[in-house]
């Protein structure tokens, strides 16, 4: 298997810490969102959409979903378990990580790429070029202050977001409240369950990857 | 199990074909967006984030995400699979899905929520109220095209959209054609692997559910 990869962006950081969590090394190409490398013809050969991170299998099949990595990979090593161990844990941590990604990572995005300078004209992931929309940053702040509230009194009395374990879920979250800072989002300090949870999320080695 | 549903609503319909395809007949309950019912206090205690579908299983779990809701139905009702025969398939499965929810659903909500009258500061789904941006249903018009396009491209020479069987990305698919309508974006006739794709899918009894 190999990872296109860009070591400073959320969504790759996502494949990074699954794999890192099942103990799993395989190849990574970096591809230079800086330089513009997503739109390169080399990589549009490998995900037309030139988004990041992208998984190819062995047999050449390409992923381009953190989703579809998350679900091949624990079918690939399902230990530890990343997922849930029975059915119903399975589908709450597909329901968090959906619920993440888009009111949480979403949101985020929204606020990040229509307001910082760098991304003019390219305010969304993809090959093509939209104009910003500074009221779209706005209602992204707002949807993301609420996303943490939320976020917060889900973790009331947990330790984990979806289940008892630690999952993919508590993965796109972790992510989430570090974009925050690039995305010029302030994490309410009142938020006392979100942080303690940040805390032990952080603290994990995976959390490095 | 029990389905919260309203018939005229995309992402709903995603959940009630699934069940369709399994041969699951389940109670439903209507709530009515037109009258605002999933802002109610009583359905606020089954979804608190206001969205439509929710699943409540019968230990009271409750799900509120289609891909949640088809993880777990796969798990309950494996025949007829819609979610792939091997891993490699259900990633792909999960990828597709995946796409055609955020560059389709996602833009044709964009397009619809901002633009339409009866959405007046009701931009997005949820509790809370956003006022709608005009230029943020522009986007989602030309993202909307994009999408169609790509989509066509990948029916070329193809049966369904992921795997060589019908699925859930086909499902979501669908969904997400019959939904332009609604939000007044045009799937170009030049189309011609999607609208023969359409028309198959379409002629499957579960298209009517």
């Amino acid at each position: 298997m190999k990872l296109y990869d860009f070591q400073m962006a959320p969504n790759p950081r996502r494949a990074r810490i699954f794999l890192a969590e099942k103990g799993l090394e395989i190849e990574t190409v970096q591809i230079d969102m800086m330089k513009g490398e997503q739109l390169s013809d080399d990589y549009r050969k490998v995900n037309p959409r030139c988004t990041i991170p992208s998984l190819e299998l062995d047999d050449g099949t390409i992923l381009t979903e953190n989703t579809a990595i998350a679900d091949y990979l624990e079918a690939f090593a399902p230990d530890p378990p990343l997922m849930g161990r029975n059915e119903v844990e399975r589908a709450l941590v597909v329901e968090w990580n959906a619920i993440v990604e888009r009111d949480g990572i979403g949101s985020l995005a929204d606020a990040f790429r229509n307001a910082n300078p760098a991304f003019a004209d390219r305010a969304t992931v993809g090959p093509a070029n939209y104009a910003q929309i500074p009221e779209l940053a706005e209602r992204g702040r707002q949807r993301a202050t609420a996303f943490f509230q939320a976020l917060d009194q889900r973790l009331a009395g947990r330790e984990f977001l979806a289940v008892d374990d630690f999952s993919l879920a508590d993965i796109t979250a972790l992510v989430a409240v570090d974009f925050a800072k690039m995305a010029r989002v302030e994490v309410s300090e009142s938020h006392e369950n979100l942080h303690g949870w940040h805390t032990r999320v952080s603290a994990r080695p995976s959390a490095q990857a």
